[in-house]
């Protein structure tokens, strides 16, 4: 796969839509939460970071989705806006509706775990009324998190998305991003993920998360040509799947695959790996890289979040990645 | 539009998936429901209405669907059984669910309604799990009622079945039968009646149908033609859109269009015409006619049920159809 | 235990509040529900059911609940205010709740039962402001029936009640009723149970009714003195514990206790029983007959409706009851 | 009114029941929320405020709550037992629960506000069958704060150890403690805060809170004197009235008042304020000091809290507060 297209007459590069959130990162690491006494509070939310991440690399993007009426919501709005966001996109819940939360546990840089607040949140109250077509119009991208596809009216309002994402050429970029709690049921999980997936351009998921997906698809041996050759008969160009510290692999409609390494990284933690892997290769993407590259200026975006000790915050500028990846290539 | 051509390598010729009800229709009739005061019970729900209707012209039919664990339940198995519907896709709910109730009143022939009961019933809880892939892959035909999609899990099990039923190669007919109770709102309807409609071969409704399912869509002044069009770029090969009275009229994937008028009939009340219009309509494609004499067949067999005082029982033989034709070509 | 005293500057005997349902009879009896075709429509739910008997037997009276905003809630004001029973104090849901539904099944007089519709209930609706103090301040009596204390709303509603009857001298009498549907669990129930029969002046429920309110007290031998012994110590004047075809016991706050025995009856079903039972002995109080006498009265009265097809409708007069005592002792 | 007398043959002196909570301060303060980095974790929640507080003056205590089954919950358990308090009463929930939340915000002394988190929380699952009788009865008081009667089973597990006190002659005391979330309407509010305020001895609110329970009865001027003598005809000795700024006004069975005035402070916020105040309040009573001395050493304790970052890990020793008497007589 040498490269992907996209749209040139767009006055957006890309637009994000689903989870707006906030991380409570704890001060003091390298222990259970039960210790901690004070944390730090930061944007978070898989789709948020990936697009704080692109706009970190310089590129023009907007939201569409929904925040509590409360102090965290205008911190999430300003903060956005701040790093150079589009928000007119975003809705403001008025049913009393709360921030999502997730306070992060760092044991140790292998021991980490997040105790999440999902109940009654703001992000999955998005509506498909409150979708702006012409913003999903205006732009080369959009980015589906698969986490707001957990509950309805938030579902809708994504599979919505899709269509008018379909209708104008959009290119959808679905990262699977599953997370147990919201589902109500790993068949239902399976289902929608399965329609998002089938009007997708690129699809990016780990192993598990892939697995999850075909639940009622014929891949007993959870082969990663199989699951990639299936997409390609609906929207699909790309298929990325990802093995952790194995790296990743992709595969092109065209029938070529292109493996992925990760880089070297002191960790703090392994959050918000996937989501500067996922800012970097897209981000190459669209500056009309080949896909091997893109996936290495991906992985060292990524190893920079993870010597850091938030997720949206230490999102990495171009400058930022290229010097790290020289760094690690003199080392 | 010839005629459609459907598998013939199947051991079943119909499914249908969804709603499995119970009518109690009035006996005394032409008053409020208020003075009524004694009711006779039948099997119904749309798609129960028409697998009846397509057993009783013949055809080896099959249900996938869900029934309380009581005494309504069980009749309607029973019902099914003799009356030659296969009933191994039908599961009984464990979780005290009820069986869904329609007390019809009947003022005048033109003053029809029903009073639905319709919280906690067993056919929405309907799983994924519960569908029988085997059942599609053996079936030339799955008919899929649009109330089905009204509620999870239900709406998940219909889109499953919906995959399923594209996978083997059987022919997907949608009927949009749209009720309002059950659904959260309308833009959700029109969301999933969308999802629905674009992996059907062929797709039924009124023109108010269309119109909910086209919220989204651009079609101000709900012309037909533009409503059968966009769907010719998904799987459909025919749109029938009714209207009323005023007859019917079928697009074909080809560029043909074919009107339907309707019988006279000596009308007791306007419920299961659309059930057992739909019933003849498929017999008649089922059998290699033309849309044309399909469509005639159909109004027939409606004429038939609306002159009778249930909607499942009525059900017409095709000696009945054909007679029923016969005598008003003469009258 | 001579005669209990009610209030004499009343101009009402008589409220009851809570459940105003449908009674769907079978009218082909002996047989299980499956092979039942057609239903006659009643009035029913526990406490229309001791209203309506009460009305029969010639007091004045009126009744506090709601019903649904459709023919079965206009069908049931209709006959209540046609049998004479004020319907000042009930209300008309606007929310889309249905009318609580009740299909009777009889196998054999011996086996008896009912499929409750019971989801989305116009009457557990009712709410606190909704209960008219005027009415309780006017009445002689308020009968609160247990199962109105199963949900919310209709639970605070009955709680008030309570309160304002205390508040203004009205005699309370408690007919526990209780139902299994509804409840959210077997704790719950003991303890609002509980809590009204402590405002009670009256209680009446069978002993398995009584162990269920005793949950969390100590009576392991399920003593019937001990039963009635703790109300004492709240407002209770006497205590009414049934045991089905052994009669029943009544102990008075004097520690007096009697014994009251059934009559024969050719049974046609069981259902209604204890409302008629209910009617015929609380309209012996309020005559000033002592307890025993009222006992007898009751009891004749549920013999009546025993022998008949409905509940509601069959309720006597008192020259029916007479006439049936005079009838049995001749025998 | 002289003193209160409680039980002197009992193992514990205080036992609290309700809501064990997470309070997470500003560390950045006299700002709004938005611009606030970090915050600082500590237990909260009224009843386990009062309960520390009851803890540090030196009594013996215990506590009937449930936690979640998390990092939350587990650090909660943990710092009660460190301060001396028994948590053999305390559960743990197993269905997924959240530990609530309380984010406050202070812009400065006069401009607190608090951002909750009660969604889904665990100490609302506090169920009937966990509330342990024989605690109970080995403790001198039971504090009830109104809080835990907001949903089930919570609500349940409260009344039940209200009658569970009663029963043993265990003192109740009700701290009305009425917070706006939670609640399903005014009406629920005020029927069940009536329901705890007729089974309790010692009763203590703001005047709108008051005002909030007597919804239904007649003070429409809002008068103390008309407020504290309704209770005196069900259980209670003293009625405790709170004004603010305007200090508070007791009322006694006997007919007595007492006014009680607040110290003097430098209030940093003003969280916490009832909390200590009750402890100490509750603290003079239990050491038979007569109810004007009870309200002074509540008061001290009052402003010592409201002068400190924290609610629970602020409440001061009996050596504490008798200095800031001390200090405050000298300034």
């Amino acid at each position: 796969m040498d490269s992907i297209t996209f749209a040139t007459d767009r006055g957006l590069d890309f637009v994000a839509i689903g989870r707006l959130c906030i991380d409570l990162n704890a001060n003091e690491i390298n222990r259970p939460m039960e210790e901690t006494m004070t944390f730090t509070k930061y944007v978070g939310g898989s789709p948020a970071n990936i697009c704080i991440g692109m706009s970190r690399l310089g590129l023009k993007t907007d939201f569409i989705g929904k925040v509590a009426d409360d102090q965290m919501g205008r911190f999430i709005i300003d903060y956005l806006h701040n790093n150079g966001i589009g928000t007119s996109g975003i809705t403001t819940d008025r049913t009393g509706a709360v921030t999502g939360l997730a306070f992060t546990e760092i044991k140790s840089p292998e021991e980490c775990s997040i105790l999440m607040y999902r109940s009654n949140v703001a992000d999955l109250l998005l509506a498909p009324i409150e979708v702006d077509e012409s913003l999903l119009a205006r732009s080369k991208v959009l980015l589906v998190s698969g986490t707001a596809l957990a509950q309805s009216p938030s579902r809708e309002a994504v599979l919505l998305a899709l269509r008018y994402a379909r209708k104008h050429g959009t290119k959808v970029i679905f990262d699977i991003d599953y997370r147990p709690y919201s589902w109500a049921s790993l068949e239902e999980t399976a289902i929608f993920y399965h329609l998002a997936a089938e009007k997708s351009d690129i699809i990016i998921g780990t192993r598990e998360e892939f697995n999850m997906l075909e639940r009622f698809d014929d891949n007993a041996e959870h082969s990663d040509e199989v699951t990639a050759a299936q997409w390609f008969d609906y929207h699909a160009e790309l298929v990325v799947i990802k093995h952790g510290k194995d790296g990743s692999i992709a595969y092109g409609k065209d029938g070529s695959s292109q493996r992925g390494s990760i880089f070297p990284a002191k960790v703090i933690k392994t959050f918000g790996a996937g989501d500067s892997y996922a800012a970097g290769f897209i981000y190459g993407l669209m500056q009309g890289w080949d896909v091997s590259r893109s996936m290495t200026f991906g992985s060292a975006s990524a190893s920079i979040v993870i010597s850091s000790h938030s997720c949206s915050d230490a999102m990495p500028t171009v400058e930022q990645v290229e010097q790290y990846m020289l760094a690690s290539r003199k080392a």
